[in-house]
């Protein structure tokens, strides 16, 4: 398959010139003002439109068993729905039950993501700790491409991962060369604010906020980063949403701690007052965790994605219909946790980022794409337009408007948190592996087009993190 | 008894008057300028000396039972050692066993203190929990004077709070206008790192500080404050050593939470480099935790208690002789924690806080007497020098010097971490419950003469603490 | 004169204790519960009332010649509506023309004073440098009872102070032990703005908060501030209006810099919105330096104040009538720049305040009373309820309610910046030097009774700072 | 000219990769593993070293008419010692004197710089201010590409720009779309100080930086920062040398503002410890602006670089001989300001950075070099390793170790700021515009050889400050 991107200006996380675009079998393998190339199967005609990175969105749940349903978007829709909004390659994540080995959870979601139309990768939890977990998490990443291991610190009773399993699966991802990555909410306060609205008779989904506070993510993200920094291991923080967070970030990396974080477009435009709707559906349909929050914190995130506090940008897609919903009409703790965006996530970002001057677009770049790729060590191979790079590639038009909703959207759901957003600035053409995947509205290819990206770990930032432990080796006294 | 303080100069947290001080019968009666008295017992000669408020301690462990043996100072050499220092109260921890009830716990240590020789109080530990500890905190409350309950992050196995415990516990002392207090330090961090350290082969007292890095009580320091924020009660902690628990309260000061800080005379003044002695004797006497920190932290005490974000002084005096922690010799975890302090405390204030410059008489007085009484409810019955205070005055001889050292300390231990410290300006004359107790040397008192200290609920600083709280009340959204 | 104030709550910066207080001679003479007293005058009854210190506002411009016009409110008016509103003393301001000898000055102003009706006092500014204004800045301190010096960054070409001028005064407050205050706003910075606006065309009112962003004053706050912390002299920060400043105050605070600052009721509660009123009138009644600010800085504020980083409130008191606000009908850089105040500054902090939960009654005291006190050192002869102090008093009573408006004010203008704010809260009898001055609406002094307050340097917190700077000597290094 | 450099590892600041690099005429042609090429003039062999972008030094000062003396090393030696420590390319700066034509200065500098043996480039400094100057600003920006423009807020009586002229200077900036640079000292504080310490006899070189504290430099920093902001215009601050600008750095940033901040390796691991030295040239030596500081510093600076609060590193080039200093032996203030270390940066950063584990291999050419090529405009021209970049490259050898000494250096002056300093990875080759321009202690190029560089205005973050300038214009109320 020979692709010859024409025409278009070319923005990667730090240049933008005009070039043209050769891809072949899936990599780029020229990249240049006016190439004469004559030996093409298809052409995209970017004049007038920017050529960039495709967008790794680095946190989707498609199809996950939770709450005691499934996710309605699968690994065909999602990835769809990815592709229609210019991005190329999602990174899921493996959720064992705890009890479960990670072998056989991996391989049960490695089953279902056979059907994926976008590349496609795997964190993996660690949702409770013995022998095998310590031996299976080498096997992952030795043998299937796993650098990364997620910690929920919330969800009491269910995945929670206590302290000492946080110190234990740190310290191992540090032996391996992953990095462990962590949602951030304290499980025990949450659990005792669910408990005590429910006393007081609060049961909808204005409960949800309340019982979710900032200080309850403030708190985990500071207790997470310091026991990775304790133990000299880096650490990613995912959705990052409230200033308390992003003040705990930026703490530790003014000390100068390897810290990432990772933040949601939806937390950085949609405000807590949905909560307050009259309408059940629609408040219930926003429940996610962390919940949306007050306005201000909207301006922390985004300031923090500006000078580099946060560095990238994520969904947590993961949808729930109406009726799914509803399973917590009752009692709010019940409502299964979660929204969609991922196809919306590029265009919010373009719009409230790039045209509200808060962003460039080489920033745009690096947020929606370089930056997970370089943390998740797929740089230069994903993230960038290179020579030798892999094709995904998404062509941008910025001239051109349009209204997110629910109506026109690919995932399965009835609502989108972003209803109504009037946008300039859509993709033209998704190309992912180097074929013409999505275009002007529509989607060409298939369940099973998307392909498996293995991830090998010890990611460039772990030479300093390496180097600093091994300077900060204790020593006995001789006495 | 009727007693005269003749020709000082008064110095309370905020004035400096010359004024003769009359008291009887235990308190204050009288104080002005060349009071015309001919009624007295005894007089005070204070020409040429300050006259303030007997130093209160709030945080000393005498004859605790502690990692397998006793503390050396009991009640009676302990608050000895207090009255020498010029302090005339304390506030020492009664700790249940887990699974022990508090009341009886609370009672044993009643006994044991009946041979005190100053004011004593008990702070009370939650060392577990379950309906009859959520019962008896109430009993203590209303019925024994406790307003004040202690929580440790750190001793796994042992007396470690988990995070549920701290949640119904700071719930409960909320309701009860009692505030939580904690001991910051992340149990599982130091569990983790004692077992590496002694893995490696890292056995001796070097190997304590390092398994109590600066991060493990900044994490802890955090936690606390936001679960208390969240839960919206107020907190204390106590012994803070570091600059990123310093950090922590701040953040939580600025926002408006109600946060107090207490840190010791030794981590303002004694670095960690003691750990590197060759002297193992000398090393493990300063074994305790918090650890002595690296300098640089102790600039950002002395910052903060300038400054307000810290407001109170302590020792955390439980002493262990040389045979005591030679328990450890092979294994530093099994070196007994603690240093004395009692009786050199208010020297060491006076002598690098009001004599660098640090710090006015009157903000000494603030930060070794007043504001313990106001956050643990005593104010203005102690820690004033005013008509119907008691009468617990140190006289104090700011042009008299000293050098403290084990050989002429009231502690039975045989070290001392302040050793060959010059001082300028020590107590003349302290004066407990109106009658003079320790004179230049001399002590007068007799094991029993001490009083024990009620302490009533809702000191002021709850008014604003629960009109926030109901202000903040969740509300149901109708639909 | 003897007056017994019965049956009320003593509420102190620091206590609240039910006691009978009688003043003789403008003294507090007995504080305690059920005097019996038969000796008086004058009984006030206090019952359900709280009798605290008469208010303190450091920063008033009574009849103040301004841009052309002379502010509204003068000296008898303008202390008739202070005690109507429970301050009993305020400190207003000497401001010399530049050239004009400062003692002429002073003189001007303590002739125009001489109608006072409550106690008052004088900062000096100043506008301009030459040997005699060194020499008469020590005639000032030492034989007019002026401790304080003020500075205005701002009003460039006319009494604006450069930094030359800066660094020579606040020199010679700290030899005198005065201390030096500036008003903080970049007055080049300002003045580019405004011509800039002018030239736009953005004539009005609206144009006085662009003139001034937040950045214009946190640069002056920042300056001032290290320029005394350079020159080892205290430093108070007068109208702290915006979050930038707290942060330069908090950052030198918690370096252990010796700082204050103050803020007005107005922007605590009245947010920039006021300045994009279609009634060009009511917009240009509030133009007032610094202007009214978006609504985050006043949470930034109230955190402040709460956390001790910001001690004191104030008005800025300078009332123009709409007539003289019209002077800047064409352009808003010669609309006369003040706003009233006195009468209602603590009925709005007391409202927003402690019936907030922001404050408790102690904190509402210290802030409104003792800390201007303390700082200005007129403590405890002023800012407290002691035996001894004198008798400047306000019988506030809690569960009454008001609404403020300019209709009912004291002052002379036409509009009010708190119109229609109904505060649940308010002054029953103001005592001013022992004598009920306003009582329920009904002021019982006359132009003149107001006495001059005599302020002596070095105030306590000298101590710490010449103690530093002494120890702080530089040394030369023998070679 | 045709040069293959063969076998070495190439590391750019976000790639290490395996790869042989082809340089045709001044270009990089070619970059791969492998490459098979016959057609070469010369071939550097880079078998088990790094291939890295050529150092550019943002910050010299060659043969500066300075102090009443010219810098010792001129354009010929200066840019020698460059080459022969890696550093392809330095931007220097044109320093008018007061009323001097800004076009008549340029060109005597470029006149001077005729002899340069290395690409270089000129910052043109705003040292007064007329029409002339804003006139020349704009031909200096369009016809000589200049696209920044340095302020100097200290040298009272000198060079000094006060606030009017920062304003109308930034502004000029923010039209022609070049970055304004400051120097950030407070003049007036130094002029005072100066004198100040010349009173007491203290009149060596320990009196320097007495009499330029930290504070001198943080509030000049915070200052020109907020001026900056306050104008919409970005800012680049020269060495940033104390904790307190670091901090003022932070905070605009933070609040998403375009701040850039360079720091210097001098201030990277030389202390104020270098002052006490008995030897009075040795003292003298170090005598610079800012000067050396207390070591608590250098970490804040470290962890600045890390977290990318700094983005460049520099060395402020301005070499003074023994004779020279000697100007100052009675008054500190006459001894020539500048230190040499163009020839060391880059070994330096390399040692205390990379070896240390403070920065990774990457993160090195981030801040010595391409962080300076997408500031100052000239990236990807300079700055990295690409197809089509310019061939400046050094070869760096990893394993090879030196002493840096003033025996063995380039720099024409008796003293080195890091003399002694062994550090491991050192400069193998040095190429420059596709030639050899050092190898192996050999000096391969002639004075002429270097090439003046132009760079072009609006750099890529000129998008995000021109849209959010636009967006925050101001508009009039309609009334």
């Amino acid at each position: 398959m020979k692709l010859l991107i024409q025409g278009g200006t070319v923005v990667t996380h730090e240049q933008t010139f005009v070039a043209d675009v050769y891809c072949v079998d899936g990599k780029i393998v020229e990249v240049g003002p006016d190439l004469k190339i004559s030996d093409v199967d298809d052409v995209v005609d970017a004049n007038g439109k920017l050529v960039m990175p495709g967008g790794i969105d680095p946190h989707t749940h498609m199809q996950l068993p939770f709450m005691g349903t499934v996710a309605a978007d699968d690994f065909a829709s999602g990835t769809g729905a990815a592709l229609a909004g210019g991005t190329t390659t999602i990174i899921d994540f493996v959720i064992p039950n705890p009890q479960q080995p990670l072998l056989e959870a991996y391989h049960q979601w490695r089953d279902w993501a056979q059907k994926a139309q976008c590349n496609y990768s795997f964190h993996v939890a660690i949702t409770w700790w013995d022998d095998s977990v310590h031996a299976d998490m080498k096997t992952l990443v030795e043998q299937h491409g796993v650098n990364s291991f997620k910690h929920f610190m919330a969800y009491k009773n269910a995945i929670m991962a206590t302290d000492d399993i946080l110190v234990a699966s740190f310290s191992r991802c540090l032996e391996l060369g992953a990095i462990p990555t962590v949602h951030a909410e304290n499980g025990e306060l949450v659990f005792h604010l669910q408990q005590q609205l429910m006393e007081k008779g609060i049961t909808g989904p204005e409960a949800h906020p309340l019982s979710r506070p900032p200080k309850v993510e403030g708190e985990a993200a500071s207790r997470a980063i310091n026991i990775a920094g304790t133990l000299g291991a880096p650490i990613y923080l995912v959705h990052v949403s409230v200033e308390d967070s992003v003040e705990a970030i930026k703490y530790a990396k003014n000390k100068g701690q390897i810290v990432f974080g990772e933040c949601l477009a939806g937390h950085l435009v949609v405000d807590d007052s949905v909560y307050q709707s009259q309408d059940w559906n629609l408040a219930a349909a926003h429940v996610m965790s962390p919940p949306f929050r007050p306005k201000k914190h909207q301006e922390a995130l985004w300031n923090a994605l500006q000078s580099g506090v946060l560095q990238t940008t994520a969904t947590d897609h993961c949808a729930f219909c109406t009726a799914q919903k509803a399973m917590g009409k009752e009692d709010f703790t019940k409502i299964p946790n979660g929204t969609a965006g991922v196809e919306e996530r590029m265009m919010v970002l373009w719009e409230k980022g790039v045209n509200q001057g808060r962003l460039t677009a080489n920033e745009f770049v690096a947020i929606t794409s370089a930056n997970s790729a370089k943390i998740f060590n797929l740089f230069p191979q994903k993230g960038t337009i290179a020579v030798g790079s892999d094709a995904d590639i998404v062509v941008w038009d910025p001239s051109k408007t349009k209204t997110l909703s629910s109506e026109t959207q690919y995932s399965k759901i009835e609502h989108n948190i972003f209803e109504g957003m009037a946008v300039s600035g859509v993709p033209d053409t998704t190309i992912c592996a180097g074929k013409i995947a999505w275009q002007q509205g529509e989607l060409k290819t298939a369940p099973g087009d998307g392909q498996y990206v293995n991830r090998p770990p010890y990611a460039s930032y772990y030479q300093s993190q390496l180097k600093r432990n091994q300077l900060a080796e204790p020593q006995a006294v001789e006495r």
